[in-house]
This record gives C-alpha cells, structure tokens and sequence, in this order.
C-alpha cells in the first residue's frame, strides 16, 4: 500500500469516531438515534423505544487480573453496560456477553466470573440473554450490549441541555480512580515479595468504587417518580471534564462548573493527600465513577434538592463562552478532554 | 484460591455455555427468549420483537491480518453480526460495533475497515448506531452487535424442528474452509520470500468465500414471500455438523443427512483433491459458510423445490435414533460437533 500512515493518536478518540462514522446514511426507519449517544434508540412501537449500548474490557488496558478479582469483574462489567442504558434515562432490561478466553482461564475463574454477572443481574433486576464464547490469543476480552426500554418522551439524550439549565451530578467522583492508584501502588510496592500483604486500610470504600461499581439505575426511577426528564444526560466514564464537553459539544453550549461544588468523598481526600496529587484531577479526569450528569431546568432546583444526594455543580451557558471549571478565587480553568490513545 | 482448575477443553465449548448461565433466572416479562438460540429474542410491541445477537472476532484466532485486507474484515464483521439475526427469520436492521485497537492500527487501516463495513450495511439494508473503540494491549478485537425485528409469530427458534420434518440448506458448504486453507498454504509457501506472488488462480469463488461472505438476508424475504415460517433455523458458523447438532438438541429431534445431497462447489471440490482431503470433512466442520440450515413439514416440499437454489439434505427423526451422515452405500455416521477449545 502506498497511503501514508496515520497514527490514531494524532485525531485522538473522538476525532477518530467522528472521522470513521461521517459517510454512514440511515436506511431504517426504525433508527432513532445512532452513533454519537451513550447508547442507540431503535423504535418498538408508536410510544416506546428500545436502547441498545455495547461496549468491551480488555485485559492489561481496562483490567489486570494480578489484583482484579473474576467476581467483580463480572459485576463490573455488567456495570459498564447497564451504565449506559441509564445515562439515556432507559430502564436497563437484558444484557449479552461476549468472551475471550485465552488458555490460561480456567472453568473456576469463569464460573467466578458469572457469578458476579448474576449477582450484578439479580440486583438490576436484568436479564442475561445471550452471549458467545471464543478463544483470545492474548489476553481475556469481554464484551457487554445492554438493552434497555423507555418511553419515547422520556429519553434523554446527550443534546438537550439549554443556556441557564442546573448541571447536576449524583453521587461523588474520583473514588474509583483513587482505588486504581491504590491498587498499582501496592501491586508496585509488593512485587517479587513472597506471601505479599497489601495495605489498603481505611480505602476499602475507594477499592469498591473501582472493583464493584453500581450503576444508578435507582435515579432513572427516581427521577421518574418526581416527574422530572432531564434536558440532557451523560454517565461519568471519563471522567467530568470529558463528559461536560461531551454534552456540551452535542447540545451546542457552554458550561460552568464551580471547584467548590465538587463532591468528593473523604477517602478520595485523605489518599490524594498522601499520594501528594489534587483530588480534583482524579475527579476531572479520572473516570469510571459510573454516576450521572445531567441538566434540568432552573425551575426544577427544589425538586432535585429534595431528591437528595444530587449537587448542582454549575449551569449552562452560551456556546460562545466555552465550558470552564470555575476556581473559589474566581479563576477561569478551561475543561480539557482526554480519550485513550492505544498503548504500546 | 485452593480450588482446583479445571480445563476448558474438558468441558467443550458448549458444555462450558451449559454451565456458566445455569443459575441465571428470568427477571423481565420483556425477555421472550434468552440464551441458547442464534439471538435474544426481546419484546417490542404486541405482536413485534426485537432480536440481539452478539459476537466477536480476535486477532490471530478469528483471522490473520497478514492476509486479511481491513476492507474485507469490516463486510464480514457486519455479516456475522447480521447472519444471527437472519438466522432467527427476523430482518436485520441495525448493529453496534466495539473495537479493540492495537499500537499497529493505523487511522488508513480503519478507514479501510469502516469502508468494509459501510458497503455491507449498505448491501443488507442496516444502520451502524453506535459503537465503542478502546486500546488493546494485543491484537485488533471487533465485537458486532447486530438488532432485527420480526413479528413474534415468524421468529424461527432451533428448537420447533419436527420429526419428518425437511431439512434444507441455502447454497453450498465447505467453500469457506477451503479458501482459508487456501491463504494459509500461501503464507506458509512464501513465508520469507521477496515480494512474493500468491498462486489463487482458479479458486476465487473460495477467497471470496472465506473474505468476503454474504449473510443470507434475501432468504427471509423470499420465504416471506412464499408465506413459509420454518419450523427451526440456524446459521452455518461451525460447520454443517455442529449445527444440525444443535437443532436436535434444541428440537429434542434426531436426524438423517445424506451425504450424496451435500452441496459442494467445483472450486471446493477441486481444491480438496489437490490438498488430498475428503472435502465432506470441511462442509461438516469447516464452517463459516454463514448459509441458513432450517426444517419445514413434508408439505412444503413443492414450495422449497420452487424457491430455488435450496437443497433438501435430509429429514428430522425421533430423538432416540440420534443425529447421523448417511452415505451412498448406505453406513450410517454419528455426527459430531466441534467447538472451539482455547490456543496456547
């Protein structure tokens, strides 16, 4: 071939999507909405729709298994897909999955596996409904499609939000990344030891946000029952910076978010300190927190203090002005977004 | 962990399937058919359903991209995905694709890949609605999820075959297989030489076979036509064996195949000789022909003959005379399924 080379890092994730995605045309009426959502809205009758999101974890990038037990793994992974389902205000229903098994998995490490899928299922009340098996050269490979059921009316997608709109957030942020550092830092510390004992000691909550996340699927119903459709909705995987872009890339707007506001946890704090970072990078960038971010209009501000547990980190404003994270003394800190870019 | 490690291999493809979704229990009324068939089937509306089907194709044990043009690796993910769906007797309408990319990829070689799968989508009629890319440490991962829709009343499960049922096949068998070994013997014949000039001459229809295959969408509405709901359907991903395996066991039916009514092409027939092998042995278990293997009662007999290009191989038995090949002279030969067992 004589074309040059490109390396994917130079368009970066979602220049790379973008790039690969723009010749395709619709040819099914039944396709609502396609590429560029948390997850895929296919019509399934004149007022419901079904919502489909796939995504895949990967040994040695999303995972290692040196300190990654297969149960919550399992879980996890049904996590990862249901997560986004209800980022798109969709009652998660079924889930499939899809394995790579490389030779040194063994039948005890699967049916580990899958008990964190069923237990992960049983919670979320979804079902597990297919699925393929095949052998991985390399390394374990799993794949998780969520299907999940809304009201037409009730979706919401990434491109709603509006100048003024509350930015709201459930839960806290940056806790699972902190388990990430806390886990290779002990994995680092403690290898070649025989017998090794790792510290994690007043961590254990930032261990579970890493290993067993939940996904929010109890806020879809709670925002059902307040009457309340977000204007737009986003589940944190990237972490805040890149998904406050992201909404603000599709709804055509601005964004402020104000540092003071945002929630941690103590943890998170306490960790970031000894490791001597800012709490607040883990939050911006660190990702996999699996909580929600989305809009409401200025009017529904009660509604959403009563719901509890939910913050209002900033509001919407004009395309123009840009999206910035807005520091206590009043400095202007311009969100930046991270994809991935394929390691060696 | 003091329990013991069993071997995947000692339980078999199916087996381990069989044993890791046992416990798993049904929590939504909108799951009408879970795993054990080619898709989910899931409920739409009244009389509609959705089908989900998902399945994944790994670097170095799926396919080898020192011969495999990205081009031709993108249309055979969408058939794949697709031939699931059409397996099922529903209409493909949309899919979802998750890539795995490795430090190797290059953004031309994705443009390549997508332009495969752009051209298929195009081809069947199907929306590409959603995707995932993420770095792999190892090899190029794809996963295709891929969604249709019938009415409940077409859906065509493995498990409605009949005795005295027909059973019929699309096309022809074993292409696929020979222009696999094809490539092979190619790679392996001009490993280390100097711009090296593969010999495929006379066996195009085989590479075309093997690279570029097409799911066999046109046969749901040609039997739609024909006002003919199969009593079972499969697909052929595992060879002609594996699958008539499945519906017995799924129908809890036996079967009769006859080997002189097995539908070969010259160029695979041809090749086989030239290879010194038997090339029944690549139609039973060669697999991905991605050709619809399915039953219909004696009397659609005329209506089959009439649709053309379909071969009525054999007919469905009581389960308790088991699954056999029977050849010309007239030796009866239990079939045997293969899965996949992991490679070192």
């Amino acid at each position: 071939m004589v074309k040059g080379r490109t390396e994917i890092a130079e368009l970066g994730e979602f220049g790379l999507i973008d790039r690969l995605t723009a010749k395709f045309s619709k040819n099914n009426k039944s396709t609502i909405c396609g590429v560029g959502d948390d997850a895929a809205v296919i019509e399934a009758s004149k007022d419901k729709a079904v919502v489909v999101s796939t995504d895949s974890m990967l040994e040695g990038v999303d995972f290692d298994l040196t300190y990654f037990p297969p149960k919550h793994l399992g879980y996890k992974a049904v996590t990862k897909g249901i997560s986004d389902v209800v980022a798109m205000n969709a009652v998660p229903e079924q889930i499939t999955l899809s394995l790579g098994i490389s030779s040194k998995i063994s039948v005890e490490f699967l049916d580990d596996f899958y008990e964190g899928v069923e237990f992960a299922c049983k919670e979320a009340g979804v079902d597990l409904v297919g699925g393929d098996t095949s052998a991985s050269m390399t390394g374990f490979v799993v794949n998780i499609t969520a299907i999940g059921r809304a009201k037409k009316s009730e979706i919401t997608y990434r491109s709603g939000a509006k100048e003024h709109d509350l930015i709201c957030l459930t839960g806290n942020l940056g806790a699972s990344y902190m388990g990430l550092r806390l886990l290779e830092r002990e994995r680092r510390v403690l290898q070649g030891v025989d017998n090794p004992q790792p510290q994690f000691e007043g961590y254990e909550y930032l261990l579970q946000r890493y290993l067993k996340p939940r996904a929010r699927y109890d806020m879809v119903e709670s925002l059902r029952k307040e009457g309340i459709v977000p204007t737009s909705m986003i589940d944190i995987t990237d972490g805040l910076a890149s998904e406050v872009l992201q909404i603000c890339k599709a709804s055509k707007c601005g964004a402020r978010i104000y540092l003071e506001r945002m929630p941690l946890a103590k943890q998170t704090t306490a960790l970031a300190e000894e490791m001597h970072m800012d709490p607040v990078v883990a939050a911006l960038n660190g990702g996999e927190d699996y909580e929600l971010l989305f809009t409401v209009p200025l009017d529904k501000r009660e509604q959403i203090m009563n719901l509890g547990c939910i913050d209002i980190i900033g509001h919407i404003t004009a395309e123009s002005t840009g999206a910035y994270l807005v520091t206590p003394d009043g400095k202007d800190i311009a969100l930046q977004a991270q994809g991935f870019t394929p390691k060696k």
